[in-house]
């Protein structure tokens, strides 16, 4: 793929400029293209206007070599990206006759029976078509005047399976040059603090380069280098990574990992240590987080999420009397809200969460005061965290298991855990 | 405000077109204008590089009246959004002497010393500037030939938070025109089913309007209303979405909220009623959703996740044989699951659920298959899922809880549940 190949992502849906839908799939299909050397230089949302949907394909036919649609391929006549990528690039659209085959068939399938389903079966002539196992639009794609064009479906759920599995060997066949990229994640040390340790360096780098990037809860370092081969890349970016890591050290969590839970995960399983979770404020997520990787059970056993005071007495046994004495929201509740569910459970590890999400606050504490806790065989840690009173309830949450899961991280790898 | 006042978002950031992050700025923002009655016409993203952000600009210039930039405030060198607006609109930058004054304290309140930090007091001359009470980078507003620009930061806590309480008020006073809009949340019909019966309704109207959306386990119908005021189109509105819902029925589980659980939680407060959840598969999850609602205390007691046989044995108590028997992904099994932790927090409803969320089946059941609970004083109610094979993990596991949910909303107002 020459250098300058440039990609436009051009998503079409009045829901996404009525901020009713986050454009999720601009999001993934990046991804997905950044890790075949793809540049995506631009994303664009337009409505489901024919005219404004034309200004936008002038638009990126001007300034990118790729246009990647999503939406606008369903059966509803506000769907008419085909339509209008047809007419730009003056192809007719053709019925295919597997896809409208295939309609008939899901149709039959118990869903409720729509004639308007079968305009998805017509296809801009010449395209390829890429079947939609997901869903019933089938996605498509052509080349023309120099151009490439590949229309996805906007459902998250169809559009990044079909993009995976269809588009993504589609273009990669383009590729001449691999571009790599690690992300080193930290935790525990902020973007700017992190920038400005690396400034210097990274002003000074072309290829492979390195920028910092803030997360909700933690931030990244990524690294990218562009060669002929993976294995160069990756050769260009080790030294580089491995700098990074002894200078940021205990801080950093993992690489090309999306959240701390992922780095946990291996280090009990490696381990054959399992863990329990009591919640208060944090109300499930702890549990939600590491159950969203699959193999979470083999290191997960589960746990109790005590909303209320009384919850804590029934499903943890803990005295009411502890409550009462130090308040829900205290180190010694955290403390033994741990060592109960590790009790209970029979797993080696217990962790406990005991805080103010807000927005309320309860009189004695701000909101965004956390308890975690960490209890072992014969220790018991607890971190008192203030993560700020102007802070929303979902980040006191999100940031709160974070603090959770590097406890058991440092415990894991033999560092400090409070 | 003139009808065809136009909006462009322009967001600047590398990392969202390489997908490290997902633009919910755009998102968010769109749902705050559209409640304004700001037409949103255009969403842009586009890399922190000087000449593409030029053009981009360029382009948001011509078709856009009103320009509201995210992302690239921050005290990194990769951060130019400020410098390239105040070029492309001839305005020099100044320093803020109050923002500077900020600057410094935050630096000397306990934060890692970078003086980079600094430039994030540099202003467009004559710009409005809006302190950012979130974090450390000022956003602001000015008008210039005939355009209006705002600049926001880019990390959502400090963008939502912006724009809401600088950045509505600042642009409220242009509009003279209230565009109002309800959305009708629909559980148990999909979005072809409900466009084919409004299709024709639909095709007709002009103001209001009425508008389908399918959302990742549901779907919405939206109806929009112009008018000179709020009570206008209210009025409009008011018959239409009368109609929807007579004719939807109980698939209607709310209007104008975001999920199912926010449906539940004001149905239990007004019967004083209380739930706790037993979940396997969900993981958490079904806990998770209502506590992320304030107010979830009065309603929620909390649950056990028994992610596996043994927490079911430990935690819940379910007899082991019966598990054996029966496989841990039955029908009897979500029926003790929910009558157990009914039993055990004394909540006056307990739901369940077991399944089978992927990617890996039980050599019994496909993946997708969940049996999902409801339990009451001396009655219990079992709903088995087949979610499909081919749906991600976290489909599986939403749909499941939109599924206990809905049966407790169906409980709750008198509707069949099975």
């Amino acid at each position: 793929m020459k250098k300058s190949y440039n990609t436009e992502i051009l998503s079409v849906g009045t829901e996404l400029l009525l901020g009713h839908i986050t454009n999720t799939d601009a999001r993934d299909i990046s991804e997905m293209l950044s890790k075949i050397g793809v540049n995506v230089r631009y994303h664009t949302v337009v409505g489901d206007n024919p005219q404004r949907l034309r200004d936008c394909v002038r638009i990126a036919r001007e300034r990118a070599d790729v246009i990647i649609t999503t939406g606008g391929l369903g059966p509803t006549c506000d769907d008419l990206t085909k339509q209008i990528l047809a007419e730009c690039f003056e192809l007719p659209l053709v019925e295919c006759a597997e896809e409208k085959a295939s309609l008939y068939e899901y149709i039959r399938g118990g869903k409720q029976f729509t004639p308007n389903n079968l305009v998805q079966a017509l296809i801009p002539e010449g395209a390829s078509v890429f079947h939609n196992r997901w869903g019933t639009a089938p996605g498509c794609a052509f080349e023309k005047d120099g151009k490439i064009v590949v229309m996805i479906p906007g459902p998250p759920n169809e559009c990044v399976p079909m993009f995976r599995d269809c588009a993504v060997p589609y273009l990669k066949r383009l590729s001449e040059e691999e571009i790599v990229s690690h992300s080193i994640r930290i935790f525990g040390m902020g973007e700017s603090a992190v920038d400005q340790i690396f400034r210097e360096e990274m002003d000074h780098m072309s290829n492979p380069t390195m920028a910092p990037y803030a997360k909700e809860c933690d931030c990244l370092l990524q690294v990218t280098a562009k060669a002929t081969s993976e294995e160069e890349a990756e050769a260009m970016m080790a030294p580089v990574i491995a700098r990074v890591k002894e200078r940021l050290g205990e801080y950093v969590y993992g690489t090309d990992i999306e959240c701390i839970e992922e780095a946990v995960l291996p280090l009990l399983l490696e381990r054959g240590l399992h863990f329990a979770a009591a919640e208060s404020c944090t109300g499930g997520d702890i549990a939600r987080r590491i159950t969203e990787i699959p193999g979470a059970s083999g290191v997960f056993v589960g746990g109790c999420v005590t909303y209320t005071n009384e919850a804590k007495a029934k499903l943890l046994g803990i005295d009411p009397e502890l409550i009462e004495k130090n308040g829900a929201v205290s180190a010694p509740v955290a403390k033994e809200m741990a060592e109960r569910v590790r009790g209970l459970t029979g797993a080696e590890l217990g962790v406990g969460v005991t805080g103010l999400a807000g927005p309320d606050g309860d009189g004695v504490h701000p909101v965004g005061t956390v308890f975690v806790s960490l209890a072992v065989e014969g220790q018991t840690w607890v971190r008192e965290l203030h993560l700020g009173e102007k802070r929303t309830r979902s980040f006191i949450r999100r940031m709160a298991g974070n603090h959770i899961y590097d406890m058991m991280r440092r415990y894991l790898t033999g560092l400090n855990i409070v």
